[in-house]
């Protein structure tokens, strides 16, 4: 079986690989809203569950694969990134003799940053704000020290509708060590038909401004805003 | 213009979006091995330079784009990931009047991920190791910080003919803080036609067997490599 990155929306960033596994797939397992961006295929069937199953769906899949199926686990962005892939090789330690391959997928913080220019042009850290399988306190101390080793911070799920708190504590938590005019990126929703860009400093962050569909970059302090609201960081970084 | 992002290796990951802007460029500027793998199209002319003048490279692209050509930047990989991008957006701010367009691709450590399983699937940092652009002693404190917060690492560059003892200092900063059975993943010319993809631990990885085009990943303590050789970060972090 496959778990298949779709990339962060529409087909122009779905891989040619893809593409292919998703054609030749006689079921597609996922988040409902996932596999609806898939193509119908007369004689697919679509297996689409809810969000916060992943064992389950997980384990469904490679059951469905044991009798002989050729599945297709569908993923946002890159699956091997805050997505499917763990969840599915976690679960296939208990389905010896099920193979499983994972198709990466372009993920969201490439897809922001390059709305916005190239913020993660240098050494950048990759955390999730989601404090539902991991505690907090582990969150905020990855986050003090991208702050304090001055690396480009890319925030994958920082909010949702129970999560309201910890956008305000990251930008607090890293402003012990950055500048309040660092810049900020907030990807809303990119690639797709509602994306915005918003340009703002870790300073003015405002976290009201930041849903479940958002994804944030925090530059470094060689990080730069132009004036024409492209934001990069130079590999050059001084001595 | 824009600068388009090929993927790390072949026609499997390139994007539509990317394939489309190469497809209408007149020009193609890059280094050479990369414009190579750029289908060849009548009448498109191909501006091949070497890869240690990026400034040059992005200004000569910038001017052609100004004098009305549509010139299409290639990079292997994502052009905002240790590549072309900051480069030509630095140099722009010297054109004004030029747009540029950042079009994203497949990075080398996502695709290396998955070759190998789902290393990165918790959270993670990415350092290039090459110290021409900036001072060991900042790459040293990033791993340093990133290997006291349980981080991941993918690390680029790890290695050139003239970058050799890296490899080994950056180990054994990692080793002051994780298990030496902590599992490394060695991809090297990953989608390419000589790809490998080495498991092994940070205790017994040998240097010698990294080079210029490797890219490494480093677990966390909660990254498992099972008995069939597959590497997977569970999203779940024990309290």
């Amino acid at each position: 079986m496959a778990v298949v990155g779709l990339g962060p929306a529409g087909e122009q960033w779905l891989t040619p690989e893809a593409r292919q596994v998703l054609a030749e797939a006689t079921d597609l397992v996922g988040y409902g809203p996932y596999v609806d961006r898939v193509p119908q295929r007369p004689g697919q069937i679509r297996h689409r569950t809810d969000n916060r199953v992943e064992a389950e769906r997980a384990a469904h899949a490679l059951s469905l694969a044991r009798e002989g199926r050729r599945v297709a686990v569908v993923s946002s962005g890159d699956p091997g990134v805050f997505a499917m892939a763990s969840a599915v090789l976690e679960a296939a330690e208990d389905f010896p003799g099920v193979p499983v391959r994972i198709v990466p997928g372009l993920t969201a913080a490439h897809a922001v940053a390059s709305r916005a220019g190239a913020p993660l042009g240098h050494d950048y850290c990759v955390v999730s704000l989601s404090d539902l399988l991991k505690p907090w306190e582990v969150v905020a101390d990855r986050l003090r020290a991208a702050a304090r080793a001055d690396l480009v911070l890319a925030i994958y799920n920082p909010a949702s509708r129970s999560r309201t708190w910890q956008v305000g504590a990251a930008r607090d938590l890293v402003m012990e060590h950055r500048d309040p005019a660092t810049p900020v990126v907030i990807g809303r929703d990119v690639g797709g038909p509602q994306e915005t860009i918003t340009v703002t400093t870790l300073g003015e962050l405002d976290p009201s401004q930041v849903d479940m569909r958002c994804l944030l970059i925090i530059g470094s302090s060689t990080t730069r805003a132009t004036d024409g609201g492209t934001v990069y960081t130079p590999r050059r970084y001084p001595a």
